[in-house]
């Protein structure tokens, strides 16, 4: 079977994306990253979604993405509650994808795996520049040219978005199609002290939008 | 005065590099990754070259390469004492310059700062992919589609790289022009249990190699 990297942060679009590599076929090793998060149920969700899809093996990497601060993710920044608005918003964590992709790229190199999995998506994207599709093709093409088993020309690794061109509600679709349990997903960027999301941040109102237009119920109960 | 972030191991090259640096009159901001060496002698000795050329800060980011394995400096293989060879050696560390890049490209975007200095060198780089010059040219060009800053127009980043097209008796040669006390610095791949270079492996060799054919004596003494 071929194997694949899957990104896994626990969220709708990630979740999704794991659940599209094992329907067409991958052995998948989950990547996720412990990168200073203010909330360890993230975390939680992705090991709980990894298992669901009955995933190879699933790595924690421990990263401090908060040495450089900058994010209302990692920082002591308070998440805004006034919904989408145009613009990069301060969740924007400096370089989250490259360091995250980065990561995937040296251990499909060391599982002689050619195949990455990223859930990114550049409609219903909040305006993060490291989701866009130029992004995606300028780091695949950077890769290529960064790694030992692309250079002896034995895999060229390819990034694969299936999420790329869907807006949420076909995200959610694509995720009914593939069999994911919504229930264990995770989306909310300022969930309650039992991890219930807040149902009024960018990305709780997203997921929400998402889940009407499809016309799905969203199993998650909000706080 | 213009900030640049430096790349900094402690070794020859990105030693000079950051010497390079504070010459053009940067204010350097180094930036160090203890990624499970197997000598802690290298995190030494980037203190001591950063403390050397006044940096305004030092940070030391911890990160597992160790976690994917596949390489002689992060793993369990025995380091080559086989000289230089053709091909890549198996002290490579797979998407090592990648993730290192990626680091300071988020300290970058957080500091407001375009220029990153990185000391590779693509004559005498021992084979590593991630090295040469279109590696570089094809991370940077990844970089400005990735940040924040970069998209919004406000700060191009680039790559320094004055190091790319020297042989090991250039870099020397350079070193000694921005006033680099190479005693401070450190190369080999396996040292002795005092922080001693053993001689013998590929980069004590180049080394040794590149301070012959500039005329200067190596101020370090071999175990």
């Amino acid at each position: 079977m071929a194997k694949s990297i899957c990104l896994l942060s626990g969220g709708l679009d990630s979740s999704t994306c794991l659940g599209v590599a094992r329907r067409e076929g991958y052995e998948c090793y989950a990547l996720s990253f412990d990168y200073g998060q203010r909330h360890r149920v993230e975390l939680e969700s992705a090991a709980r979604v990894a298992r669901f899809f009955g995933v190879r093996e699933h790595r924690i990497v421990k990263i401090d993405l908060r040495a450089f601060g900058g994010s209302a993710l990692t920082d002591d920044i308070d998440v805004p509650k006034t919904g989408v608005k145009d613009g990069i918003p301060i969740t924007y964590v400096p370089a989250r994808n490259t360091i995250f992709l980065s990561f995937a790229m040296a251990w499909a190199e060391v599982l002689e795996c050619p195949d990455i999995f990223i859930g990114v998506n550049a409609i219903d994207y909040s305006g993060y520049p490291d989701c866009r599709p130029e992004f995606i093709e300028a780091f695949e093409r950077m890769a290529n040219l960064a790694t030992k088993a692309a250079v002896e020309g034995r895999t060229r690794l390819r990034i694969h978005t299936p999420l790329a061109k869907l807006n949420k509600a076909g995200i959610v679709k694509l995720g009914v199609e593939a069999g994911l349990d919504f229930s264990l997903t995770h989306s909310c960027y300022d969930p309650d002290a039992r991890g219930r999301p807040c149902g009024r941040c960018d990305s709780c109102l997203l997921r929400a939008k998402g889940f009407a237009e499809a016309g799905v119920v969203d199993p998650l109960s909000y706080g």
